[in-house]
């Protein structure tokens, strides 16, 4: 039997890549498609690329549309999601905002501000312990696009205990990642032909998840520097990740703890010695490239990870819960390979 | 039970597009991967994206390798089909290369030089008559890149008789139509930014396809002035393609002749009036995007298309033809939606 | 003795070239720069390349400000000008806006609606009897950034009458060329890896600037048929055009007729016989580079023009006709070579 | 009189920039030009944007060519320096390639293998100490381009002692960077559109650069991880460094080391608070743009550092070297505005 899904913000980048991949997921029937400002118009003015769905309306947000659907997907700015959720009873939500990521409400009043929304089941599968919260989950937090690569990049050594809390992440990122607002720094004759730091010095809202993640796997607190870069390109997340090598640890040890952690995980990928991760191997794709070394000059693990930001790293993330939260098998209607060159 | 695939040229662009897709396709089963210079490597080598993959080893090209398979594509500079087509036997033999796209054997010895390798049903089925040459058939000759959207897009208006022999073209291209060899015009640096014309004055291979397939549906010879634009970026064409108005047409007729021409066409989408294609709409998929107008001022209809070079261009109506070739439902495992922003 | 110069529209693309071009001027001084929406502001926060700038405040764009310059470029949007120009007295205006580039009233009024606001001499020198006009001139219209490089490119050829007056033109631009305003086509995440076309079947504003000059130097109604295409790229136009070879015209008389043209001009290049223009090539630079060629196929006439839609299609020659205007020689203070790769 | 230079190398990135540059030097006169492999062949074909050389003929790389010059720049391969140097005695010899970048014997046995060729003054002027050994000069080796931007970047840090020993960066690089070597990986289909890391691990031959002038400014042992990662554009570094805050420092004082340290400098720019580099304002201009700051949680001083890899990091670095080592003012001839957008 179908299951039936309504995307609350379709209109957006992350609604567009939820609506591509659900169309290609074999147990899925596409139900209401919500919008704000959008609400009234076509599905083909916004995503021309999904001419399967081209002349789908956009309705009003709201929980009377949204009610009625085994799953809804919210891809809303944050502080919508926990009033839509509350009258969705059974219905299972999954949040690609970021309401319901963070633990500490202290986090939340930092960088949010307001009154902390609780946190959900959050949603990498492949950290220690997620997957067992996830499976059956009724609520879910889709984690931001930048802590889903640069933890699944750095698990593995923090929670080998080889290397100290201390981690440094850049990543460059396509500027899909910012979404679909207008902004002048986003036009295109900006972008193109040029690279620029933003958020610098910690003030990107995604390093407390990447801190609360790198935290719970090491055991201890983690300190992350984390600044993220705008490359030229729509899509994908290059992160470069170090952390200072412990002591008694070696290469050799490094690399078997991530080749271990992730034998036997469908989407992460650690490339064989030699070959560095390239954000187009990964695009379109539900996929995590990884690969690992040590600088021995310098003292540190490097990690470097690739992912798509639409797909794994929002929208492939959050049909991989939905799987889970469904209990159908993880990989169902995801697709492994990019699309590359 | 299994299509067993066979890919000849695997490491080339065509060659990982025809597999990405042949992994998506729910019947097939892939065999032998074949290369040149590059046998006895791996292909996770030259596609990284193709993860399920990875591990596959490259061998010779050779009928030997090739036999036994229930399809082979083939992926080669031109000069290799024939021969390696003549001991395949029963074996569907798909040629993404241009040897057996050309009827007339003049054409062939001006335009590639050399005894005429003879035509095979040409594959574009959504042009008039094509699809029934193509059911069924046992050697396909796949078009090129250019032409597939050249042709779809000017077709409707010469069956209609709408405009005069003799068309002019201009297609921007993405740089993976000019394939993976190396070549220092194609060095990231020199593209990246900048645009440029080549082949100009009628100099490129593909124009005497183009002259082919409008003549045979306008049932006169019919003059393309064609011009490719190399443009920065991997993957796409934009066609714009236009004609002389013919006296006693207006541009409602115009446009119902593209209407009813791609009504029941799953591939070929003609926008809303106000809409005109745009390449990242078709990323990835095996779809062509049209719109058409009449400008009155010039008396020329122009119409554009665009679509992915390496999809509905080659590797994608590649699957389209062996689906028809195996009396499979036409779109099967073929994806609609391109990958987009 | 310095030349005094203001910019009004400063904070836009046209405008920070125009400051880029004047910083270079060795008799150039840089008075007074005003914006609309952006007065109050630091030139820096919209030009941080301008970096000897960087501290200038932009002023409210109004008469009072403006005058007491020897020279006044306006980047505004059209119906400014006049107004402006009418209180600037002796001062020389150059306006690269569209207010005083069109002859025919009938011609405005169709294109821009309203009363003609009158031609000024037209800032193209390079084509046939321009430059007089322009040595000299207290007011000036520099032409749009298609029209420069078309105009340029087709010429030679209708002076020498080798074809016949139905032009095809299709032009790939830089996104820069659409200006600075937020528009949600021109995110960097729609453009970057895409093609697509716009104002297509004549609806270009550029088209009657094309047809005006291309008509006067024919001695007869030259029809143009016009499709620009925005390209992945930053700046940059390349402009493919074709016209119906005359009978008893052969290639080398084309040919002739191109280098007879421009064998004296500084900014235009003919390239070598082989070679065929690139956009980077020319980025920065206040040149056109142009190739011609016949099909003999197709019976066409086809030239390509490269130039920077910026430079010589906007700032670059306002600056040209600036030094026109002043009687300085006439490549005072521009690059002739571009910034490449 | 004028300054009479010749390019050894001239049909690589870096011999075309150094060409473009001094084509805009008020003193100097261009003389020889060679090349290896293109010897023989016009500058043109190489250089299509250096239009007033394009009919020089490249000559086979030789001191009987390069003698007679008062100024000799060479853009070669490691290891050609020192023996064409050795031949031309007054001439002022300016190394663009490695040979003469490294202090220390063992670090040139390590990282380039053979026998030490000595080391030349240090071309980055703005570094402590500098400037004296430039002035005058016969000989100069020109750095690499990441460590000119990541040194600039860090520097005051160091020599304020605000951060300890251990240095973490990461530099997006256009391709360019690369050079004009045929590789697969630089194919503009495999850049275009994708970020990937190399080098990763502490394996680029510009970390013991960084190494010798970070400890030279910090008077101790600093260790520095670097990480090169190439993004899809064609020129431009964006370099993010970072380093751990002294427990005695604060953010005031770190800002206030980096404005001291740059106030008198020409090309070194530390931005108004709350701007960030972008390498587009720097293209084709021999400038660097900083910006610091702290990250109090996590500890560490983050600067970020722009420049034009062929400008700033090379072939402009190199020109403003010439000024200093022939005592001319050491801005002269060298652009300020960056090519944006």
């Amino acid at each position: 039997m179908a299951i039936r899904v309504a995307v609350g913000g379709a209109s957006g980048y992350a609604g567009g890549e939820l609506l591509r991949l659900l169309l290609a997921h074999p147990q899925v029937e596409i139900g209401a498609l919500t919008a704000g400002g959008s609400a009234g118009s076509s599905l083909g003015e916004h995503h021309p690329n999904l001419v399967a769905l081209s002349d789908r309306k956009l309705e009003e947000t709201s929980t009377e549309v949204l009610a009625g659907h085994d799953v809804v997907f919210l891809a809303l700015p944050h502080g919508h999601s926990t009033e839509l959720a509350a009258e969705l009873g059974d219905t299972v939500v999954i949040d690609c905002g970021a309401d319901h990521r963070l633990e500490d409400p202290d986090d939340w009043q930092r960088w949010y501000g307001g009154r902390h929304p609780g946190s959900w089941p959050y949603g990498v599968p492949e950290l220690p312990g997620a997957r067992t919260k996830l499976r059956g989950a009724a609520r879910i937090a889709v984690p931001g696009c930048f802590p889903t690569v640069v933890s699944l990049a750095l698990a593995p050594a923090f929670a080998a205990h080889a290397v100290g809390p201390e981690a440094v992440v850049v990543a460059a990122t396509g500027s899909s990642g910012a979404g679909r607002a207008l902004k002048s720094h986003l036009l295109s004759a900006e972008v193109m032909g040029s690279a620029s730091a933003y958020g610098v010095g910690g003030a990107h809202r995604h390093t407390p998840e990447m801190v609360q993640n790198l935290s719970a796997v090491a055991g201890e607190r983690v300190k992350v520097s984390f600044t993220p870069v705008l490359a030229p390109m729509p899509r994908g997340i290059l992160a470069t990740c170090s952390a200072p090598l412990r002591d008694d640890v070696d290469a050799h040890r490094v690399r078997e703890s991530y080749l271990a952690a992730y034998a036997d995980e469908p989407f992460v990928h650690v490339l064989d010695e030699g070959q560095w991760p390239q954000t187009s191997a990964t695009i379109g794709a539900n996929t995590v490239q990884l690969q690992v070394t040590v600088d021995v000059d310098a003292g540190r693990v490097v990690a470097v990870g690739a992912e798509d930001n639409l797909t794994k790293g929002t929208a492939g993330g959050a049909v991989q819960c939905m799987n889970l939260a469904l209990d159908l098998p993880e990989e169902t209607g995801l697709p492994l390979s990019g699309v590359a060159p």
